[in-house]
């Protein structure tokens, strides 16, 4: 014989035990989200970060970086391409030529996406040259 | 014959431009920078994020995270090590044994270094269940 009603008890536990979980793994809100952490580091690797910046873009821009408006409007306008931001240097600057890299990244995700993006560039002048007054990595 | 107000000039141009360039390498302060952007992904592949947080630990704890001071304890508890956060499941919880893979994700900055963590859970209840009230993905 069937019982009933520790059957109906059984399905109701893993009902509320299933919907208790799925309920964790849907979105909070209908943007998709948009954080990064921006990180400026000495050397090749990015080992040694000596600066560091949050950065939520979605549904407000916010974060310790110092202009967070205007760095979610650069990399909105970089469409998350972030060799975008190589892309305009500053043509009349010179850099003198020694090599201590210094090493740029970020991580997070952007509109949904992971994202994990990482340049280095031969020293500090050229890394400022290169961004040229862009804001994302302006701390 | 040299002429040393040319040399003289073109030398300090040289020294101000490696001033400027290597002053934007240096720390902009004693603390080593850990900020991270977490995510709660469907998937195994982390590829839709549905939730993100941002989080930074120092100087002071704040973020889009809804308890940045909790979160922070609890990761400086981990010591960075993200699997730490796996060692302590709720033993008395049981759940559904459905395949609807969570992905959940730690990037950015810890104490100086680069992060990047990854770990997915074969359905949310296990992934709740794992981090047993944890702070970090409490979110």
């Amino acid at each position: 014989m069937r019982h009933p009603i520790a059957a109906v008890s059984a399905a109701a536990l893993l009902a509320l035990a299933g919907a208790t979980g799925l309920a964790e793994a849907k979105p909070a809100s209908l943007y998709a989200p948009s954080a990064v952490v921006l990180a400026v580091a000495q050397g090749e690797d990015a080992v040694t970060v000596v600066r560091a910046s949050t950065l939520s873009c979605a549904p407000t821009a916010q974060g310790t970086h110092p202009d967070p408006k205007a760095a979610c409007a650069a990399l909105n306008a970089a469409a998350g391409t972030l060799d975008a931001l190589l892309a305009a240097p500053d043509a009349n600057r010179a850099c003198p030529m020694h090599y201590d890299p210094v090493t740029v990244t970020a991580d997070g995700v952007w509109k949904g996406s992971r994202v994990s993006w990482k340049h280095t560039f031969s020293n500090a002048c050229t890394m400022s040259t290169t961004f040229n007054g862009n804001a994302v990595f302006a701390f």
